[in-house]
C-alpha cells in the first residue's frame, strides 16, 4: 500500500500522458480534478492487485467520449460516483477498491477522484497499459470479463444502465449514449472479482506513470534530454523527429480520428513521417508506407524541447515533437490480443510486427530479423 | 374484468389501427403475435384501472422505433417480457397489471402478448388515446410520471436500463439506443401506482378498439359503409376523400417522417390535399394550407371501399383514402396537453384548432364559430 497526496498527480498525470499515446484524456483537467478530490477527502492509498482478496468485488471507472469533447465539457466529479453507486447499487454489494480502464492522462486521474470520494482504495493497474478508443479494448476482455453492467452518468443527472451479450455490444450501445448525453459519460464497468483481476490486470501502471512523471521532471530540472530518459527508462525506440506539416481530423461517431504528416528534422532531415490516429495514436510510418510502430505497440509523441506529451488533439501545424515506439504489454502481443487491438481491427491493411522488430530492420535495412 | 380470448385480437388489432391515425405499428404483426401467445398461455383478463388497488404496481409495455423497420424486423415475443422482467427485478416488486403506452396495431397488441406470457392483468386503458412518435408524449407526462426507469430489451439479448431528469432525456437516449438495436427495442416504462393510473390513464381505448373492429366488419358483412359506420361510433368527421398523388417519405433519427399529397374524388373532384406524417399523421389540410384537422385531434385514413385503416409505411401512389376527423381525449386539448403533442412541437406554424370547430368553419366559411 502507498498513499498518494494531491502533489503526486503532477508526475501520475505527466506520465500517464505519454502511456495515453495521444489518448486517454487531457491530463491537466485530471490531473486538477484529482488534487481537488484528495485535498479535500484525504490521501488515495494504493495497493497492489495481489494484496485484493480473491472474493473482493473491483470495478474500473473511466471517462468516455471523444477527447476534443472532453475539453469543453468539464466533469465535476458528481457524475463518477453517480456511475460508482448506480454500479453497486445494481451488483447490490459495495466495490472494494477501484481501478483504471486504461492508462492515459485522464483515465488514470478520474479513477482517483473516485477513490478519493468514495473513500475506497485504487489498484496499481489498468486494463490496457496505454489507452485504446474503443471499451472492449481492455485484458479483461481477453480474460472473459463482461463490460456489462455498464452504469453511465451525465452531468445534468441522467443515467443508463447497459447489459449486453459481448462487450462490442458495450461499446456500441454506450458509445450512442455517451453522444446523446453531449460527447462524453462518465462509466463503471468490468466488475470481477479479486481472483479474477490478478490474471487480468496489467499491473504497475499508476506507478509506472508516476515513474514516468518523475523522471521527466528530473530531466528537465537536470538540463537532460526528457526524451531519452523516458525512452530508457521504458524500453523504447526514438522512431524520428519531425515537424508537424499537416492535420487532418474529424470526429465521427463521437471518436476523434485524423492523420498527422510530418517533415523529419535533426537527423531525420528530408524525410517524410505520418501518424495515424483515432484518439490514440495507432500507426506510424514513413511516407513510403514502411511501418515504423503499429498498435499494439505504442506510439507516443513528446515535444521536441520539452519532452511534454502531446495528445491527438492538440496536434498543431508546426510543432516539432520526438516520436517514441515502445513495446506493449506481451498479452496484446497474443493472437487474441492482435484481433482486438491490431492493425487490421481498426481498418489497416498492415500485419503487426512488434517494435523491435522494425527497429532491428531499420538499422540493418539489408537484413532485418533473421 | 373481461377475458379476451385469441379471435378477439382480429377486432382489437383493427380498432387499434383506427386509432393508431396511421402509427402505432404493423396491426397485423401485432395480432398474429398477440393471437399465438393468448393460444400457448389462456386467455387475458381486461380490467378497467378502478379495479385496480390504489397502491398496485402497473407499467405499460411498448415497441419503440420505426414502423418502417418493425415490419422488416419481427419481435420474437421474448423481448418485451425481458424488457418487463427487468423492470420488475429493478423496482423489487412484481408489477401487478400492463397496460398499453399508446392506441395502435402494434401497440395496442404488444401488451396482450406480455400479459399472456406473464400472467398478469391488462388494464382497458392506454396514455395517448390515440397513437404518437415520442415516448413522452403520453397523459401520464401530464401527471407528473416519470418514464423512467425505462428497461429496453432487443432481439439478440441486449438491455438497457434508463434513469433520466425528465421524460424528454428519456425519449432522448432510449431512442438512440432504438437505433442502435437495429431500429426497433421493447420497452417497459412509466411504472406507477393504482391510484396515479386512475388519474392518468385514458381509459377505455382496448375497449374502445375492439368495438371499432367490430363495428368496421359488421358494417362489411352488411355492405353498408364502414366509414361512416367508424365516422358515427367516433363523433369524428369526413375531412375528404382522395387519391395519393405523392408520397414523400424519409428515415430520419428513428422516424419515419413525410407527406402524402392527394387529389379529392367522390365529392371532392377538383380539390387537392396534403397529410403530413411522423410516425402517425399529424396535420391534414387543403393544399393552399387551410388546416382541416391538427394534432392532438385523430386523423386517419381508411381505404376508401374497404375501410381497412392505412398506416403511414403503407401509403402508396394512387390509393383512394377516406380522411376522418376525430376529437382527441380532452386531456390534450388542455394549455399543457397542447405544449407537449400539439401542431407547434413538431415544428407546424399553425395554432391548434379543435376539429368540430374547423369543421363548423367549413360548413359555413364566412362565419366560422361565433
Amino acid at each position: 500500500m502507498r498513499e498518494i497526496h494531491a502533489d503526486d498527480m503532477h508526475d501520475v498525470a505527466l506520465g500517464a500522458a505519454v502511456l495515453g499515446t495521444g489518448g486517454g484524456g487531457d491530463p491537466y483537467i485530471g490531473k486538477l480534478m484529482a488534487m481537488q478530490a484528495i485535498r479535500q477527502h484525504g490521501p488515495v492509498r494504493m495497493i497492489d492487485v495481489e494484496e485484493l482478496d480473491d472474493d473482493a468485488l473491483v470495478a474500473p471507472v473511466a471517462m468516455m467520449g471523444a477527447p476534443t469533447v472532453m475539453l469543453e465539457k468539464l466533469p465535476s466529479g458528481h457524475e463518477v460516483l453517480a456511475a460508482f453507486r448506480a454500479l453497486e447499487t445494481y451488483l447490490g454489494r459495495p466495490i472494494d477498491a477501484v481501478l483504471c480502464g486504461e492508462a492515459g492522462g485522464l483515465n488514470s486521474t478520474i479513477p482517483f477522484v473516485l477513490a478519493a470520494k468514495a473513500g475506497v482504495p485504487l489498484i496499481d493497474g489498468d486494463g490496457m497499459g496505454r489507452a485504446f478508443p474503443e471499451l472492449q479494448m481492455v485484458t479483461f476482455t481477453l480474460h472473459d470479463v463482461p463490460a456489462t453492467p455498464l452504469t453511465m452518468a451525465d452531468d445534468k443527472g441522467n443515467s443508463v444502465l447497459v447489459e449486453t451479450i459481448d462487450n462490442h455490444w458495450t461499446e456500441r450501445l454506450a458509445r450512442s449514449v455517451t453522444i446523446d448525453m453531449g460527447g462524453s459519460s462518465l462509466i463503471a464497468f468490468y466488475a470481477m472479482d479479486g481472483k479474477t483481476a490478478k490474471r487480468a490486470v496489467i499491473r504497475g501502471t499508476v506507478g509506472l506513470a508516476a515513474d514516468i512523471g518523475k523522471t521527466i521532471q528530473t530531466a528537465r530540472s537536470e538540463r537532460r534530454s526528457a526524451i531519452h530518459a523516458t525512452r530508457d527508462l521504458l524500453g523504447g525506440y526514438e522512431l524520428f523527429q519531425g515537424k508537424i506539416s499537416d492535420v487532418e481530423r474529424r470526429t465521427v461517431g463521437g471518436f476523434a480520428r485524423g492523420i498527422a504528416k510530418l517533415d523529419g528534422i535533426e537527423g531525420h532531415v528530408g524525410e517524410r513521417f505520418e501518424i495515424e490516429f483515432q484518439n490514440e495514436f495507432l500507426i506510424a510510418r514513413r511516407a513510403d508506407g514502411t511501418p515504423l510502430c503499429t498498435t499494439p505497440d505504442l506510439i507516443t509523441l513528446l515535444d521536441a524541447e520539452t519532452g511534454e506529451p502531446i495528445t491527438t488533439e492538440s496536434l498543431r501545424f508546426g510543432f516539432r515533437v520526438a516520436a517514441l515506439g515502445i513495446p506493449g504489454d506481451p498479452q496484446w502481443r497474443s493472437e487474441a490480443g492482435l484481433a482486438l487491438v491490431g492493425p487490421r481491427y481498426f481498418g489497416y491493411d498492415l500485419d503487426y510486427q512488434p517494435v523491435e522488430a522494425l527497429a532491428d530492420a531499420k538499422a540493418s535495412p539489408t537484413g532485418g530479423t533473421p
